[in-house]
């Protein structure tokens, strides 16, 4: 079911033109008999069989006794029955030529090994037979725009439809995702489709992405995550999404169950899962929601057809102390509330009263704006010709101009003249936040959002959803990398399990055009001042052996060996030294290096996570990595624009660019780095477990690797879990 | 009007016996009406003198023609008049021995000069009579204890009155005021107290902080800020709120107006003035509100009666989602969702059914908390008598339990068996989010507060301010400041407007006993090559010029000088490029100074703000200061306490503490320092415009000002404007 037009196969899940309920009864109490009402009360436009032996017939359907008895093939099954009749009735399904069936019984994978076992054998009959399963373990799907009310939650069930139908909305929590779907509905929203996907069985979170992506009613794919199986197929699927610009945003819960790891490399022991997860949908474009309100938000500011070109926002209040609070949300969420123009201020003071303010925040006063609403109108128009304003909105609204009213008609024209996003949000009160005028601003693609929606905190994600999409858009072709270096062999150096020593680590660099420091070996000391003539003095001695991965802890590491004489004490010393510290060690050797003269020192590493498999890591060298966690990750592979984000993304990387009158050092030899570390991990990222360049020495022309340590793999396994 | 007893002359304000309403009308649009009206629909509890000269009767109340003919002496008037006849007036309440008033006109400071000079006018006819003012241009005020409904604002006025009414209330901005009295009334919290302070002619916000702390109906003090006036007043105030465990709780707006100023020193232009009030906020205790919904759960919380004892929060669900999103936000916030211990766990696992989960958070699951509700009490029972845990909350409810169910009766019963704090809160949604138990609960001190007021946010201020407070109740005596050193006479070398040189600054903190380098000037080589000798090589050769504070930015300073030669040649490249960057400066001459060894460098700073006075700053030298911002700052003079704080704010005092096996550094020495340079600025505080001593280098043992610079004010100026 992994095929390209996998997605085709969900078709009969959203749209069957037959459903049959198994399970289906007359007793009022039984959730057989809610399926068939909830089918029927939404107007479902296909056909309804329900399924039961001992009954004729159900709310005015004939009932069938079983799935080969009904009039026509049935598209797609609701399970209402328990646990342990599920199997037996899958089989069925499958001999009845049934393409997807949705499974709400509890009591598989997530209650435990035996569960596990039970839902793998609910995997080979689907896989059989062909069938497409949402669940077990699930609320159900809805299809608001055909009637498919494929559950019995009366969280759903119950909820009043609105007009605005273009978001689908994904959830792995069934509870939370009917609280979603209900607020959502409560403020104008009904999501188009609903999905509780349960266990996952055979149907995957990214596989109704996937659905959603091409179906054209979907403006918008929305959902709550807590753990994605797949995060490679919704890596290209993000893409896809950012090319039809149909945003993905998400909910991705779980933060305080993130934790860093026990691991040997810095990197590993830095990518708590949900850092990673963060630097993910930056990567890809998805939109990050921190809570429900933001899907909401988001939703109604995109639905306006209208993105905004930067995030330079004005606002217009008749409150000064919201205006200041509003200005306080959007520097907060990185919106800038810019200072306007003279021509602009100029243009507003004319039209206001002497008393009101033409800075932005705008200020009508009270006053001035109850007993004359249409000041309203004047600083919008100047706001809509002004070259510097992307973003405009209201923090209050006339609440008494209904769609009739002509202020509101001409509101809607000064805001139809333009493409600047515009929207009104008020103060939320029960019973006195909605203006009259709301649905008919709606419908003219200005969004009215209550400020319990967190309207500001959704804008600045439509403004970074905005960025990357045109920075998207620039783009002739669209790499999923950017290759700089061909694939070396250095495969036999890889061995299962083991960790390489530093010279090793170093030769898998080099045979990447990751330039090392001038290095060799030496096993005796003459070997050692011989290598230290060729190299030129001073010189570093360290100890090589995978089994002495931190050298400074075995105090086997000479810095600034400046003569013959040092050097053969230096080696004597060191290798003592590491004798003492771990004397089965396996010691290929003495490292005689190059000395490095000071540069920045940055950190690069790659850890190979269990869901999105190898990450690149990269970092300022020191306290900046250890007490700030100033450190960006990407998924491999890397694009050159994935490189120049994370540069980007450091808080200290105004250190690489230069401070404190110091020459900017090179850049473009760090993305070089992190491609060529990508390449090495496209091709080896299945064995290569570990891999931190620490530190990475970057001079204001050339960067060395000073020091690497590389570990591999147990055994080659599959880095991502395939899912279904 | 500033002594001790200034807040006792509020009284007549909030609880006069006799108000007079100027320009009572009987015209029901005029403002007039409104308020005679709304004192009446209020049921003030003292008589209502409506003034009218052209009226008989209004609303049933007799009128007066003038002040001066009421039955009894007026205590309160209200000032339903328009600006151009406030002066008038007031000098007739003046007259007629009138203790208060409330002006509502607008038209005053908020307009400009003229204004202005109108508003001084105010001042002093207020000041001759002994007539405390809120306003001019305010909403009014409210006691909801006595029905005084000081104003005619149709959001205060028409609002229902609650039963919980214990939180004082004060605004600068009247209408985000009034949107926070409404949201909090329809959350079932009435303020006591309304109080729109407006311009603040004679009665600023610390004012009536000061009324309300001696006020007994008064539990909490809240209020909206945009400047306080007089910080000082607001810290002594704090800090008898705290004694009294009575918390005020501000939001403070603004955030976005702050930015960086143009200083001299570091510590100036890192002082925005958001980042004092964040710190001025900790340091005093002041709970500082994000929005408005953190005054409302804030107060909840606290009006419970219970202070958790640290930050262990167990949570109790029944969706596995809504637990995880709370854990997040628990996290967020600082709070911690703790692992419950094998014991607590057991008795759990006991109680719930074998699919749920007894891992914090307890997961009791839809299923089992629909068909079982008083699944919801057992394991609460087990978290009560579990040691760990500080504070226990429930994402879900049984909406179903009304104040005479049996289960809502034992939930109670259990919660009233300890002091752990306990409160419910729900996912918002309109209509579907209140339990109907929800009244009870809040009587027996178990707070409901619905999801949308950011329960977890205010959980975690009040966790903060409970440590504060216990904090604050340890010590035996409260100092205001610690003083580890006497006043020293410096004052001859702070001469108005000067830039003191290095050595010049070096010299007063010997005096307040901050070591410093060893050093001494030379005027010619020679000399310099003597100091050197007598220092011991190697020295460090500066120039000293208070013309040149940024030594290295003219390239006049030479670390390591190892001998005489070498002093001989520093000394003469010195004065030539000293001479080249700034041909007019008046040098000293060159510093000899001994060399320090590597040490962690910190910055100790001072900077004079405009309305707190002189404040104390604190970071770690470097890119810790210049990119990652991470200083604090206390208002001087400073405590032990605060001393400590300052370092334990810093993220970077991880590296103080020891970092990559390093001993940690003099921390006692640094707490030293800062309480010096408190002693300083306490003694010469006027003076000080600016003082940067950077680096200050701390060692395991031992701390020396390396470097100084100080800045004299202009003029010896009050350091804070007194108001009113």
């Amino acid at each position: 079911m992994r095929g390209k037009e996998n997605y085709l196969s969900l078709e009969p899940l959203f749209n069957p033109r037959t459903v049959a309920v198994l399970g289906a009864s007359e007793n009022k109490n039984k959730l057989g008999y809610l399926q068939v009402k909830a089918l029927l009360n939404n107007g479902f436009n296909g056909e309804i069989y329900p399924i039961n032996p001992n009954s004729e017939m159900i709310e005015g359907l004939p009932c069938y006794p079983n799935l080969a008895d009904t009039p026509k093939q049935v598209d797609l099954v609701l399970f209402c029955v328990s646990a342990d009749k599920v199997k037996k009735c899958l089989e069925e399904c499958g001999i009845n030529k049934v393409k997807a069936a949705v499974i709400f019984a509890s009591g598989f994978s997530e209650i435990g090994e035996d569960g596990q076992k039970e839902q793998e054998q609910l995997n080979k009959i689907a896989k059989k037979h062909g069938v497409r399963i949402i669940g077990p373990n699930c609320v159900g799907i809805v299809n608001t725009m055909n009637g498919l009310m494929g559950t019995f939650s009366p969280g759903l069930t119950h909820v009043p439809v609105n007009e605005q139908r273009e978001v689908g909305f994904i959830t792995q929590s069934g509870a939370f995702g009917v609280l979603t779907y209900i607020a959502a509905a409560q403020n104008g929203l009904t999501f188009n489709y609903f999905v509780s996907v349960g266990n996952e069985v055979n149907t995957q979170f990214s596989d109704v992405i996937e659905y959603m992506l091409h179906d054209d009613q979907t403006s918008i794919i929305s959902g709550y995550l807590e753990g994605e199986k797949n995060p490679q197929k919704l890596r290209l699927l993000a893409e896809q999404a950012l090319e039809r610009n149909k945003p993905i945003i998400i909910m991705k819960s779980g933060r305080s169950l993130a934790g860093s790891r026990a691991a040997a490399s810095h990197t590993g022991s830095l990518a708590g899962s949900d850092q990673i997860y963060d630097d993910f949908f930056k990567q890809t474009g998805i939109v990050r929601a921190e809570d429900y309100d933001d899907i909401i938000s988001f939703s109604k500011l995109f639905l306006s057809g209208r993105l905004p070109k930067g995030k330079n926002t004005a606002i217009i209040t008749s409150s000064g102390g919201r205006g200041i609070n509003e200005a306080d949300r959007c520097e907060r969420y990185g919106l800038n509330v810019h200072s306007l123009s003279q021509d602009t201020k100029q243009k507003i003071q004319k039209v206001i009263p002497p008393f009101a303010s033409a800075t932005n925040p705008i200020d009508l006063t009270a006053a001035a704006a109850i007993t004359h609403p249409e000041l309203f109108l004047a600083p919008l128009q100047a706001l809509v010709e002004d070259a510097d304003t992307d973003i405009i909105f209201f923090s209050e609204f006339p609440m008494e101009w209904d769609e009739n009213h002509p202020s509101l008609q001409k509101f809607i024209e000064i805001c139809k003249s333009t493409d600047k996003l515009i929207f009104v949000t008020t103060f939320p009160l029960e019973g006195m936040s909605v203006p009259k005028g709301a649905n008919a601003l709606t419908k003219n693609g200005i969004p009215f959002i209550p400020g319990n929606l967190n309207p500001i905190r959704a804008l600045s994600k439509l403004a970074d959803y905005s960025e990357k999409y045109l920075q998207h858009m620039q783009k002739q072709e669209l790499p999923k990398e950017d290759r700089v270096i061909n694939k070396a062999n250095v495969k036999d150096v890889l061995n299962p399990g083991a960790t390489l020593s530093e010279s090793e680590a170093s030769n898998i660099l080099d045979a990447y055009g990751i330039p090392t420091v001038k290095r060799s070996l030496a096993i005796t000391a003459d070997e050692a001042v011989q290598h230290a003539k060729q190299i030129g003095f001073p010189v570093v001695l360290k100890i090589d052996s995978p089994d002495i991965p931190h050298k400074s802890d075995a105090n086997a590491i000479r810095l600034n060996v400046r003569n013959e004489q040092e050097v053969r004490h230096a080696f004597s010393e060191i290798n003592k030294n590491a004798k003492w510290y771990k004397p089965n060690a396996k010691i290929n050797g003495v490292a005689v290096q190059e000395m490095l003269r000071d540069g920045v020192e940055i950190i690069v590493g790659v850890t190979n996570d269990t869901y999105f498999g190898p990450v690149i890591m990269l970092g300022l060298g020191g306290v900046f990595v250890e007490v700030f966690k100033d450190v960006s990750f990407r998924v491999s592979p890397l694009t050159r624009q994935d490189a120049m984000d994370m540069i980007e993304e450091l808080k200290s990387s105004v250190i690489l660019k230069g401070i404190r009158g110091r020459a900017p050092v090179d850049i473009e030899g760090i993305v070089e780095i992190l491609l060529k570390v990508s390449a090495l991990v496209s091709d080896y990222g299945e064995e290569i477990k570990e891999l931190d360049i620490n530190p990475l020495i970057v001079y204001e022309k050339g960067v060395v690797a000073a020091d690497a340590m590389l570990v591999v793999h147990e055994r080659q396994s599959k880095t991502t879990i395939a899912g279904g």
